[in-house]
């Protein structure tokens, strides 16, 4: 199978992922921070590790405020919840995922108002319009980093800097980014960052992280046993175990720490770079056929590895289900979870077909992806 | 290295559980609803299976009212927090985790009466007790299935048909009893059942299940991307859908499918009788030593495979220090997340030593603990 589904889980893991997680199950696979003895000792080192090293790659000073979680959603949650309150207001936009929209949607019924900022048809959106949607209780502007749609990449950094002129808090979703663009805490001002493990990260599901760079206290969603304070009926008021209640994932989590340490030795512009040379080699062969609708940003530097098409008199599902049992190609078609993303881009009835290229993925990968299509154009 | 902290997770698992989570993960690593290809397919597959062999360990009858959740305590709050609102009454006891007591305390805050009620020291609950704390606000009764502590059994039937009597829920938390005591559905009045996917059940961290069998609709905590209803901004109400937002685990489920289905086919009674005569001579042997202390009920047909103990003059951390570095021999000790467990055996200052003995430990292993406590206790 050609594995085209990467904005959904990165397929495959590195070897040295698989590997970990194996070993966390069969060598060391006790309670960390439940016992005191080697096996627990050794998953407590491992799951430290993996703090330092997220730190590492975003440039954060403390890795105890790197939060493990169950996915991106778990954190998202976790930060939205944990920041807004009645009569607070919080700005997003129409390019984010379900996990941000439904949440901050189900704020409104405690009184949480919001702005939905509308994008533009390339899927970007209009710094002017995102600031302009600032009130006085404004607390929080939430956005994606890049689409997982359109693949267009947002500015963060300057979305950052108009938070920072208006004392806001950032929170970036970084579900399609984390693994593939620079983001540095130190320079950026973002708060806060969710991200799954098992996408741009190369880590196993069940893997999530949230990361703090703020000195507002998150509230948790969850208490529990943290293996620390455990005389107190009440939950720990310290990071990270105020937001990590119950075991850990520890398998997950090692597997995470290798797919990190991948992403550090190759780099991340290395990885951005091949995704990039694939992605524009894609569109610039899909191009030529008229009868394939190609969305998101004209220049390629705008976008990451997604790529959202049609084939024009086809339905999205049927193109995707051709090419997953006639050419054995990997794709999603639908509406990826991301209802007003669609709306921008004006295919909110009838879905695209995503592309999402990997690490791992080939030139001739995308060549037989190129000519699948053809095919498809040409004979139905 | 002896592994006798089965009681924090069970190590090792079957062999078939590793095998599983690999192939979850380098054959059909994909994100099950949310594509419609053959690897996403397969991941949905393994999934359904899973809900259905779940449902057949506890004789449930709709494989759709098991949700899958990170850990026992996200399980558990999800039950708690769903359940109870502003001006109800909980009732629950001195032997329970964390994992209940911290959600429950918390809960006080937003105007939840809570009763938490006196256990015996050997770690049982008087039931005439548990009957005289409801009150007409009364909503739910929480008890843990089987203590993390002493290994203590509770009633469960009997403690629902209370429930059932005075029109109360019941939320089990079988976090020491899923996959070795019989739990049946469809006989017992249990509405919620809590458990880790990682102890008993036998699959790998990360992995929790939250058993539904009541018309009481429970309140989702987090929303987020479902692979359903994907147009809507609202979360979905359905089971599991309402109570899964996120990219699933999907290797852990698989793993945990894998460990299910050994227990079923190895069967329940097996697993239960095994513990139960390692334990039996754990126990007739240390009680020839008079410098040991153990707690929990004197009949062994009372308790699981979980014995505390003390080495008279030694601190608990002490004693498992040295299990773990002269002997190879790992337990837990200290308060295990259950602070006023230990205030019912008087143990809140000392703390004591866990064993905790899994379906892989065999009569070699418990005399090697034997030994190795004899010369602890006679050389310090």
């Amino acid at each position: 199978m050609i594995y085209l589904d990467n904005a959904a889980t990165s397929f495959p893991k590195p070897k040295s992922v698989y590997k970990s997680v194996m070993e966390a199950m069969t060598r060391y696979g006790a309670n960390p921070g439940r016992g005191s003895h080697a096996m627990a000792i050794e998953g407590a080192r491992v799951i430290y590790e993996t703090r330092e090293l997220i730190a590492e790659l975003f440039n954060l000073e403390d890795p105890m405020n790197v939060i493990f979680t169950f996915n991106a959603t778990d954190s998202l949650n976790l930060a939205i919840k944990g920041i807004l309150k009645t009569g607070d207001h919080v700005i997003t936009t129409e390019m984010e995922h379900n996990s941000v929209l439904r949440p901050i949607k189900e704020l409104e019924k405690f009184g949480v108002e919001n702005t939905i900022v509308k994008c533009m048809n390339d899927g970007s959106v209009n710094l002017t319009d995102l600031e302009g949607a600032i009130r006085d209780n404004t607390k929080l502007i939430v956005t994606t980093h890049a689409s997982n749609l359109t693949g267009t990449i947002f500015p963060a950094e300057e979305i950052g800097k108009i938070c920072k002129k208006h004392g806001l808090l950032y929170l970036l979703d970084a579900s399609q980014s984390a693994g593939l663009l620079k983001i540095d805490f130190k320079k950026y001002n973002i708060d806060f960052l969710a991200a799954p493990g098992h996408k741009g990260l190369l880590g196993p599901q069940g893997t999530g992280i949230l990361v703090i760079n703020s000195s507002v206290e998150l509230k948790q969603l969850k208490e529990g046993g943290t293996g620390s304070l455990s005389t107190s009926l009440e939950h720990p008021d310290f990071y990270p175990d105020k937001l990590e209640a119950g075991t850990h994932n520890l398998p997950g989590i090692a597997g995470l720490n290798s797919g990190v340490k991948y992403i550090l030795d190759r780099g991340l512009e290395s990885i951005y770079s091949h995704e990039k040379k694939l992605l524009d080699i894609f569109i610039k062969e899909i191009k030529k056929n008229p009868k394939i609708e190609i969305y998101g940003p004209e220049s390629i530097d705008h976008r990451i590895g997604v790529l959202p098409i049609n084939v024009k008199g086809l339905d999205s599902s049927d193109v995707a289900f051709i090419l997953d049992t006639e050419y054995s190609i990997a794709v999603r078609p639908g509406l990826h979870c991301a209802p007003l993303a669609h709306k921008a881009i004006a295919t909110d009835k009838i879905g695209a077909v995503r592309f999402g290229v990997g690490p791992f993925n080939k030139r001739k990968d995308i060549m037989t992806a190129v000519e699948a299509l053809n095919e498809i154009s040409n004979f139905r």
